[in-house]
């Protein structure tokens, strides 16, 4: 059985010379009278919080001379291009053509290798299996792998570092590992909504079967949710821990996005704005006096504002 | 004498049921690699600063049958507005032509009456005080009352509440109010650096004058920082505890707007990057260990992003 908060514990000593603290605040007006606490984690490094996982992994092991590999649809693969050359690795990313040429420019900035492979996230993934298998290159999957989920946990252990102060947290799932690592250290001492965009409802469907099952995926958080399947570590917590799972329209996402900037002067990417559209659009709706805390977690926006 | 830390706590506790308490990061890579502490105050109300000024003065006083007016650029006005409405009072705003279609945009919004005067900001603060004149509304001056300093001293003092780690303060210069607040509030105790633009020079022009003088303006952030002279209110606090005043270039502005945006996924107006500009450009270098903190003051960027 695993010590998740030990675990978390420790990743968090080991990334913190790499990672950065990302900011929190008290905002009203979004979606409810009553102030929401959000943080914001696509200030991070690289844009999401990815760099927290793939740091974590990178330090707790030792990296083979053939360097790493992953499959990412954009997000990831920018962040272990970052953490693979801040410590001196060689980097292969395979992303699906799907993560659109902002994201893949990003992960080219970083001073990654970079295969572009046709069709979605589950491609790319196949193809990274296979160099893997080829190269002897460590793969470090973006959301299934226990180095992964514990730096991902780090993002909630820190907010409660700075005092949360909620019953609640919405936060977006596209393959899990984010909200793996939140279920994983808070344990239950707060309650846990899923979000996922309608058009890649992989938790939701997982729960319905009991069991992860592959869905279609599409929308325009795609490039950053479209995991086809929920990881197996976030299906045993969220089995465990999950408060409620809700489903958002694409509509709800684009209107949180706009609300991120006309409240906020936030300019976030659709899958950073998907927890906070749950909340506006009444797919969760709080009790009174509920408090609630939103998880805003990227903002690599296509197409790039400058 | 002014007991200014004295009014500005007062007013902190005045005001802080209506403006938010903006978050504080640490980030390395902006111009150098050194963290640089920086506050994010374009997730102000309204998108800046200015908020905390017009609900002092509005918070301090009776406000006539009439109302209010404003003469701005856009953010004091946008500020005046929301403010006024918030409390229940009409407000008139006399906008510059040069403010642009999304800072008016913005005001209208907020549900103030808007006027819009041809030529600069010094056109604009003409009508509105014949305004003034004629109806009996009370103007709340964009930078250079006390109840405008003292509310924009919040800013600075709400840092050093959050633990403020920095030998010296950057902070850009329009017509003076906000760097008036925190030199009100730092009464010397650290080093305050003035950025205008080279294009609106208006506090290095009085600094060489030795009196506010008419200054022409122009440039990409003259729409925030095109005040045309410096304000008295802050000339005096300069005199006695400025450490240093520095121009950066358009092209300089423009490129610390980029880098926000690379580095920290932040999208901030031209006058809301000047100060890192300085840092970033080398007007202002700092030396060895010297601890440097950037406030990023503005985010109504034009055009909208959405």
């Amino acid at each position: 059985m695993m010590d998740w908060q030990a675990e978390i514990e420790a990743a968090q000593a080991r990334i913190s010379p790499y990672v950065r603290r990302t900011p929190v605040m008290e905002v009203a007006g979004l979606g409810r009278s009553d102030a929401v606490t959000v943080k914001l984690e696509q200030t991070q490094l690289t844009g999401s919080f990815k760099v927290r996982g793939a740091f974590n992994t990178l330090l707790s092991q030792p990296v083979p001379a053939a360097g790493l590999v992953a499959a990412s649809g954009g997000n990831h693969g920018a962040a272990v291009a970052h953490a693979g050359a801040r410590l001196g690795h060689r980097a292969r990313i395979f992303v699906p053509e799907m993560a659109g040429p902002t994201k893949i420019g990003l992960i080219e900035r970083l001073g990654a290798d970079l295969t572009v492979v046709s069709g979605a996230y589950a491609n790319a993934l196949e193809a990274a299996r296979t160099y893997e298998a080829e190269t002897g290159a460590m793969q470090i999957h973006a959301y299934d792998a226990p180095g992964t989920v514990i730096g991902q946990g780090t993002c909630m252990a820190e907010w409660e570092d700075q005092r949360l102060d909620a019953d609640t947290v919405l936060i977006a799932v596209g393959g899990g590992g984010l909200i793996a690592g939140a279920l994983a250290w808070l344990q239950g001492r707060r309650k846990v909504v899923a979000v996922e965009p309608e058009q890649a409802p992989t938790l939701n469907a997982a729960l319905a079967a009991g069991a992860p099952v592959d869905v279609e995926v599409s929308g325009v958080a795609a490039n950053a949710l479209g995991a086809r399947r929920i990881g197996n570590i976030c299906l045993g917590l969220v089995q465990n821990h999950l408060g409620q799972s809700v489903l958002v329209s694409d509509d709800a996402i684009t209107a949180a996005q706009q609300a991120l900037w006309r409240e906020l002067r936030q300019l976030v990417e659709p899958a950073g704005a998907a927890a906070l559209a749950a909340l506006m659009s009444g797919a969760y709706v709080p009790e009174p006096g509920e408090k609630v805390a939103v998880l805003i977690c990227g903002g690599n926006i296509a197409p790039e504002p400058f």
